[in-house]
């Protein structure tokens, strides 16, 4: 099967032009101008639309247990979501059960992927309880295609490691050719200020934030980029950094020359904190905005938006974890401290970014496509395969009317959550066609792909930046 | 005439891959796996080699007067020179006489080019005296393809401006859509040190860099950072930018937001001030390294060595200013002051960073074309046209071989210039076949270019990253 | 004659007890538990008041020429206001004409004293004209008992020196020990900025802060300070710091160990630039604050009130330099352009430091004397004469009463300005008594001094701090 | 008993003057010129003297048990040592047992201490087992005249807290007056640097240092101040700051206005982690340097002299933690892990100071008695008590000889310690007569005091500065 894509305008990570693009089987295959249409099996005419490599989301949690629930997407719904949002590959947190291998983490996502997925998927694995046969583990993660451990911070006495295994895990990981994440809070502090705020009967959402303050995930960040130093420079990516302070631990030490990265998501661009407090109506309403680290300044937000473009940043993901309003965050009602911590943001990502960061001017089209593409599928192991438009490449394409206004809204998404963050905002650009591996899963309103379509992603060591 | 190039393994600022590459008169126009040969003219066995596009060098100096003598390459030699070493394009300074006017300066340098040029070719234009007629002809650069115009804060008496001329330049620079270029020391401060050395009998090549310390020059780049700001985010290219403080200059004003850039040139990378004490055979051999700002330390190199990796560095140039050793260097026999200012390397740049950058681990390859060619054409409002390998783009193309070892020398360089400041050095990498839109311009050891195949690049305004 | 302080609380830079003090002539003789009062001329009881030493004000313009006027407090009505603030010494500004000597400047500024004077003075020579005979007064100015000397960043075409200027002047300064003053901004850019304005038809006193931004003093303290540093660690003093941009440059050259010093006036601690707009009533009442550097953001002013705690700021000065606003800044009813710069302030001093600083707990009372007293008298070499309750000291003593509260009134101040800027503000602190040289010169409402009882104090070398 | 001592050159931290003090019983009760010897017991001709205020060494561990053997030093021999260093009050650390009461911790080492101190003390308590009624004791401790409270965050399995502990307990010491005191060094990843260096078999002195990196002191200094930031900006003194990048994590704090301070200890002024090496007689001299944090770099150490001058830097104290050459530090011979940590100097940090500070002209004789005693005296709430010569305040009074020349050796020092880190060293400036609350215990080579003189000294809360 060949499908021509005539007249678009190209974009990847270093380029832009106008050329035609030929899709052979699952790969692209020939770029060029005024492609022959002869030998093609369907032509398509993107003149006036970008041709975008599909966009690699490393930071999503599907079917992922939480405290007796599980997100609202599984890996049908999420990347049905993620699909249209121009999304085709993601890389999804399998979490070790204490006492569990790493292995079996790794399996027991794998089965939830399995029969479901409509785009290309991988896993990284999350530390929990490190054993010496678990540090043997890591050494041979990359021989099952995971190349990426994440250790958490905080969670204290569920999630969260103790800095000695966060050292010796960086260790392994810096000799085996995985790449160390870090979520990054003092989760000992927070706890100490969680419980002082039920003590004083504060359960309101906004405590959520008010008990997570910023120079706890800066202190966090800087601790990973010490340790990750003396553990031989440990390269070492920040998940989801949301404010100056931690942004400048991860700049000062970039310019030592150390091998850290940060990614940011998007929910951190756009809210503050003060979307906590609520609407006059429902005051609960805060609970959407739920997640951790928690929401943050203006002035926040402002450097984060710099850094994605000068280069601190060094990719955009979604830390998607949708629990529904209605229901899940409900579970909180009576204390933000019940609420279950996560927002959605799968589908979203790629137009929030070009309308807020290509159209506005603060970012070029190389740039966009950089930080939601091409670097996550380069840090990630993933690339060339995902992550740009190459001859060779896998045929993930996203077809971009840059300039189609739309109202993003929960009654149109296609998450299986009951809110959307951005409900109600007009925005520009949004994909006309979505291809994976050459086959269309997207085209327009309609999901095209077959529920198991998707293939997990055996990825490689990351290639560093 | 088409040429189809089999085999190679493209690299642009984004990606790497293997692919063959179809010219179509002056342009790229196809890109893909395994290209018909049936309808080329020639076809180039490239397997083996990287393809690369031609190198962008955006600070040279040809044929400029310098208090009486000449830099002793012209357009001719000095292509000659780059082409063997991959380069393509380059950008020259055109300088304004006292007296004189912006349009002169260029008109003066197009004569200088005219006949002579075998690789494309552009010009900046340096500001020594601004009256109210020259800032009205900064608005109208872009016309004549001009889009980048230069202030020296050093060179008192000579070239130097004072900072309302620094400033009211970048404030017409801005609102034209011209990058302004500041060549970053304190000429006030050097031009008293220079007089207290001369006074105080010390004559060696080594005091022209003692009379320059880096912090007039950290200085300097800070004063340029903080005026380009108050003129209004005025974008800022800081030139031949050689020590630790100068940088940290830069990259806290990227961090703010601010627009502004540096390049480095690769002699910063390889040597210190100490090659200035020359040999023991030969004391005034310092003189060969005698340019400006002058040679730093070894952490200095190291500095600029991580920002070349990490992004506060935006490209490599050379500032190639050859004078001869034997006659023109010779002029300051009796004072570092009087040794003409400058060293050569139009020639030794990508040989020189892929050995030391790419080889040992430092750069991706991907990096290292972003730095010398990518980023320097977007800057310079040369892309797409020059810089990458696109579809539509340019064919300047180098089949570069990542793995051949040679010997750098005089010997065997192709400028006009009697010393190598690499004399000796065994590298890997080497152009093996060189193409200026589409023509063969080395071939090996030969040149085959005809003297004036080169031409004038018409620039466009700054592609701001 | 022998006077007997009893029961006062001592406060030096260093302690802070209650004990009795006895002054012999001009000096301070004894301190002590439970004196004999026998052997003293009068018994002064001081239960309930501080015992300072009498204020240092390093920073003044009195008797001032500036286009054509001059400010309005003359060396006796400037003193008496002075006096009643509790300042018992003060160093004003002599001013080289162009084509004159220094010494002449400091002759024209001894004229200006002499029989007027109430409390102690010196002065600073401010370099206009620098020819090689200045550069070898600079050396001879230590006979005469100037031991620094000022340069003005700015003030294009009046006060401003080049770089070539300030860095020779600090070079000869630092060998002769001499103190170098800098009034940091870049006055290059201002003009521009000025000029704009006017071209632009706006007029308005605001328009005096938004020509004078934050950037060009911090660029300005950023030149100097390198500048010294290559000549030689010259030691700096950075007259009238107002921004964090500067302050940071500040702590930065401190940290490095470079002898980098920095005052701020009482008026950036309290005002930002919103009081340029004026008043509703009276939209010129902002030319009242119209001062160089303009008052800032209050984010500036809450990084100088830190600075003054932690130590970066190393005293507090006035800079009164008073011009009347019915007649002298009526100068500029048609544009800020013409406003005369500068704002009063010597009386205020001590009490708004003590009301905000003091009894809102961010200064120790130690602290305060450090910054009004004791390390201004260190850095301009009047210690340990001045600045201190030392035995042997000038017993110049100011008995405050720490709590007495009072409402600052032009209506009442002692001056001969027309307003006060912090006209109305109930503040606590104030003296009782203040005596210069074991002589009472202020007695409540009192003015007990002859003119002409002040004494030109002969300085000494910087102890540098 | 009334003691006069005349002409001496009397210094506190703020000023220097020649002066006669008066003695009165314990206290200070005159100073002034030309007293009167008539009613003095005995008058002392400090001619040519410095009288300084007694040193205050906040930092010691006498009659510490460490892993089964005791430093060497009880209350009898380090104040001996003290004494003759000029030391007249010290802090020690007792050390709350596991399962036992901050209570009981003060008691042991008030039974330490009792019948056998010649100098005054008193005690920090280090906290190791914090739980709900060890919170309720740090609120209670001032009423026991304990006003500090120290956390470890190195020494895993035995000293060290987590950071809920340390979080928690800067709490409620914010609230109680309490000043909160951390050992910083991340004590999880030296753990696993100890035990691979051992399993390396890696046994020499040098590799303490190695296995306790700068990086682990930088991150755990940056992770206390941050906590204490969001305990309510808890005062914090950061003990033993030994490296550039603590100190740069310290500055920081400071200019943000938080409420931190540091000090050092002698040893990191004049030795690299190149002692640890030992002679080539005896590699494991290097023993004797094994202290915590170990010894850094030459560059380091210039960081510390310069934050001594600038103020970043509170105080000076020794760390005094002797273990016998021959016996105890022996027990490790096999391995550095098994090296009691601990060097001496309680004796000897006055003179080295004043040697390298005063005499080479980093520091004025006034900063110099701020840095070894008042500072310490006010930080530790023992001040006016300690720590300055003022009236009312106790005489603790050094007679000292600026000029006096002397050697450094264990062979004439008081401490029972078998060596001296100094042996050898020639250096200026010693006591000549010691008095403590007006007796006198050191005159000239002998003690004069008696076994049991010391006092325990009841603090108040901290001073801040």
């Amino acid at each position: 099967m060949k499908t021509l894509i005539k007249n678009g305008r190209i974009v990847t990570a270093a380029d832009e032009y106008v050329a035609d693009l030929l899709i052979d089987g699952e790969k692209i295959v020939l770029i060029g101008a005024h492609l022959d249409e002869s030998g093609a099996d369907q032509v398509i005419d993107a003149a006036g639309l970008y041709v975008l490599p599909g966009g690699v989301d490393v930071h999503t949690h599907l079917a992922m247990p939480w405290r007796g629930v599980e997100t609202c997407d599984d890996f049908f719904t999420g990347h049905r979501a993620a699909a249209f949002g121009g999304t085709t590959t993601h890389v999804d947190f399998s979490i070790q059960a204490k006492g569990g291998t790493l292995h079996e983490a790794v399996e027991t996502w794998h089965a939830k992927a399995n029969g479901k997925a409509v785009i290309d998927y991988s896993f990284h694995v999350a530390i929990t309880d490190l054993t010496d046969s678990v540090m043997a583990e890591i050494a041979e993660l990359p021989k099952i295609g995971v190349t990426s451990i994440k250790m958490f911070m905080a969670y204290k006495d569920s999630l969260q490691v103790d800095d000695m295994t966060l050292f010796k895990s960086m260790q392994v990981a810096a000799k085996s050719g995985v790449l160390s994440l870090v979520h990054a809070e003092n989760g000992d502090a927070i706890e100490v200020l969680i419980a002082e705020a039920i003590t004083a009967g504060n359960h309101a959402p906004i405590y959520h934030a008010l008990t997570r303050p910023p120079e706890l995930e800066t202190e966090a960040t800087s601790r990973a980029i010490w340790l990750a130093q003396v553990a031989g420079d440990a390269p070492l990516f920040v998940v989801h950094c949301t404010c100056e302070g931690a942004l400048a631990a991860v700049s000062a030490a970039r310019l030592r020359g150390q091998h850290v990265y940060a990614e940011t998501c998007t929910q951190y661009l756009f809210f503050t904190k003060d979307a906590l407090n609520g609407t006059a109506d429902d005051p609960f309403d805060g609970a959407k905005y739920i997640c951790s680290p928690p929401l943050r300044e203006t002035s926040d937000s402002a450097a984060l938006w710099r850094a994605l473009r000068t280069g601190d940043i060094t990719s955009l993901s979604t830390d998607h974890c949708p629990f529904t309003y209605a229901e899940q965050k409900a579970l909180g009602r009576d204390s933000f401290a019940k609420v279950p911590n996560g927002a959605p943001g799968i589908e979203d990502r790629l137009y929030m970014l070009w309308n807020d960061g290509v159209l506005s001017g603060r970012l070029t089209p190389s740039r966009f496509v950089e930080l939601v593409a091409t670097n996550p599928a380069k840090m990630f192991g993933m690339y060339p395969r995902k992550g740009t438009l190459a001859i060779g490449s896998d045929a993930d394409i996203v077809l971009w009317d840059g300039a189609a206004e739309h109202v993003v809204s929960a009654a149109t998404h296609h998450s299986a959550i009951d809110y959307n963050l951005f409900e109600g905002r007009t925005v520009q650009g949004k994909p006309v066609k979505v291809f994976v591996r050459g086959q269309l899963v997207v085209d327009g309103d309609n999901l095209m792909a077959e529920k198991g379509s998707g293939a997990f992603i055996h990825r490689a060591s990351p290639l560093l930046l």
